[in-house]
């Protein structure tokens, strides 16, 4: 039987499952495949752990000398972060390596870059761990739903956050706090900012943009509100009327544009996002032909991530010596087709809202911001007056019907200057997530 | 630009939507794949639908003429049944044609030969809309989770027993009534057996089964039992325990060989796919790597089935001129590698129950109960008894832990000859669709 040599970069969380996978199912991966695949160098400054997880691979502590070895034919890149995984992941290229990655960080801000060369040195760059985990959703995106043109992108993508507003919501911990019991149990780093500001979401959903709309990978362009400024009381008013806030990657082909944006979110309980809790992910396509799909399951972690790194090597490998013809295009249009597409400015989104606004409890305030959202062309869904609080302050909780963002952000403007008013209003966007067949 | 032809055997719901999505997303298509996919051929004794879907396909009654014609390379069975369209799709095979079919009944019943002739005439066979309509789940047995060991396979995989079960539970109503209504939406046919007694969802799962485990498919193994029978009281008794009541499809690798079955299942509420509802499908797959994911999505009607359709086209399509050593295999295995596995009789899967039993509302009963039970080892998790009923009856609901079903049954038989027991125990399967990882 053939084997396939893996090369790995990095023998961290991810790198060590990846080679507990290869190896505990072996037997049951060669059924699949009709080739061995083999772990054949490994560069980790943890030569102990290599010795277990992989030992009869060759160890270097130089991930330069894995991507250079003639033998490697594929170069799984773990190695983190950007500029070196940059490098490292041309070099194989460059130097004819198949590639695994699921460094998001990299692909979406060099996908372009490294598709492009691979394109050149016909080489497969595979990255089903990159987006959500262990949840095969680049493969149902890319192949699972090419009859469709997609129309939307929607997802619970980094589980730290959900992690953090689970546990406001069950518990209803504030957001310090619940960071900090994220931090204590391994979810979340000690500078959490890439998670909880949104930008690990960031990454992942202009990786999934890309691919639903057959555009270039484009992360400056994408939004990015983490869930830091939120707070308790938001959660618990969103509940009392029907609704969860999560954090969302979201994407959506319109007419005008691409929406690409991550931000705290308002969805009806009713939907199956609604009830993703704690670290899982979940993400919903909404396409023309097949409607609504969604797929959940853990978006990190040792093995869950592992077994879509090593779903990658599989695929390639039973590629290897095929044409290229034959092979699914990287960002699931064939490169000759993916186009620019303009992207919306935020301004120019269409959205319901959620607003809270804390006034003084004085007859004809409601009846005031009611007034000012009209002057705006925006109708109120839904108000409630929340209990009086000090000072004889009360909250007005305001949901809204949809808008253009510039009209709610003007509505806002004059609402923060009203004399009644005495903090700047709260706003979070919401999604119906609605059937749209 | 290459173009692939398309044989059509069959203009119906599926069939029509089939030719809409070629034409309506052909621009599209081509983007992603870089062949044209054309209709080339149409059996239909419809020719004016033909017209309208398909104007440029050459048309005819006899689909042996399609399975024949020398410029078809991919026949797309939607015959339906499982006689004639067999002796399509072998002759189709037997000319080297690719096929695509969305044919459960077929696969399930006739899958072994099929793909061992489709193998030794080296071409490919694919079947995306066969199971869960426009979900992607086959992709993701047999590629997604490819680096896992699968554990179990649990799907809500039969829409019109879901829409019925929905209605029962939210509306009150009667199992005749929902299916009357259900039949009046045209989600169920005339003879609904099909779909009610479980062997839609039995084909199905039989097919998840064999591409979960490596195993032939083996229909006449699998259990049926269908929601005909389901009474609304067990599903309102279900629910004030915390349970809803769904029709499952459920096979599960054990030491002791497979299980297959099909039956109305308690599933703890707090689950996603107890809140799937309606007529949409979800497939729950327990992995040792990844751990649980989840797909949900339409699993009928015209479009979303055509989705599936039509992206086994795409993949097909791109597939042709590459080698037999590049393809995924049919069933997940490799040919070579598809094994036989004893399948557990009923009799021996373990499972925990829900019990309805009447009896006269006496002292002594309960506990007279809850022995019969404990002489078969069997401990009791909740009871409560239920609003007495004319007589001096009541109604006692048991959920017990895990036990061999022999043994339930055996103390089923117990409780049924007590003199105080006035009617048969309702036993209904539970299943907790705990996270194993």
């Amino acid at each position: 039987m053939q084997t396939v040599n893996i090369g790995i970069l990095g023998l961290g969380t991810v790198g060590g499952g990846t080679a507990q996978v290869l190896r505990d199912n072996a037997a049951e991966i060669a059924r699949r495949l009709g080739r061995n695949v083999s772990v054949f160098m490994v560069s980790t400054r943890n030569v102990g752990k290599a010795f277990k997880v992989c030992p009869d691979a060759l160890f270097t502590t130089d991930p330069f000398e894995v991507v250079a070895h003639p033998d490697v034919d594929i170069v799984v890149e773990l190695f983190g972060g950007s500029e070196t995984a940059k490098d490292l992941v041309l070099q194989a290229i460059e130097n004819g390596k198949h590639v695994v990655t699921a460094n998001k960080k990299l692909l979406a801000e060099h996908g372009n870059e490294i598709f492009a060369l691979a394109a050149k040195k016909n080489v497969m760059v595979h990255f089903e761990a990159a987006v959500a985990g262990g949840i095969p959703i680049i493969k149902a995106l890319r192949e699972g739903m090419s009859a469709n043109r997609i129309k939307s992108v929607a997802g619970i993508i980094n589980g730290t956050s959900n992690f953090i507003l689970t546990q406001m919501r069950e518990q209803g911990q504030s957001f310090a706090d619940a960071l900090k019991l994220a931090q204590s149990l391994g979810y979340a780093e000690a500078d959490p900012t890439f998670d909880i500001e949104g930008h690990d979401a960031g990454h992942k959903i202009t990786i999934m943009s890309a691919l639903a709309f057959g555009t270039p990978v484009n992360f400056g362009a994408c939004y990015l509100e983490g869930i830091s400024r939120l707070e308790s009381r938001d959660i618990k008013y969103a509940e009392e009327l029907g609704y969860r806030i999560k954090l969302l990657g979201i994407t959506r082909q319109t007419e005008a544009g691409i929406e690409l944006r991550v931000h705290p979110t308002l969805i009806p309980e009713c939907r199956l996002l609604a009830s993703v809790e704690g670290v899982m992910n979940a993400v919903r396509v909404d396409a023309d032909m097949v409607g609504e799909t969604l797929y959940y399951g853990a978006g990190a972690g040792a093995l869950p991530t592992a077994s879509a790194v090593v779903a990658d090597i599989i695929d390639i490998s039973r590629m290897i010596g095929a044409d290229t013809a034959n092979r699914v295009p990287y960002l699931a249009f064939r490169a000759d087709n993916v186009r620019e597409q303009p992207l919306l400015p935020m301004d120019d989104i269409v959205s319901s809202y959620y607003l809270r606004v804390r006034a003084a409890d004085r007859a004809g305030v409601l009846g005031g911001i009611a007034n000012l959202l009209a002057e705006q062309g925006i109708s109120i869904e839904a108000l409630i007056q929340k209990a009086v609080l000090d000072d004889n302050q009360a909250e007005i909780v305001i949901l809204t019907h949809s808008t253009v963002e510039r009209n709610i952000k003007a509505a806002i403007n004059a609402i923060n200057a009203h004399e009644c008013v005495s903090a700047p209003v709260v706003m979070i966007r919401m999604e119906s997530l609605a059937q749209t067949r």
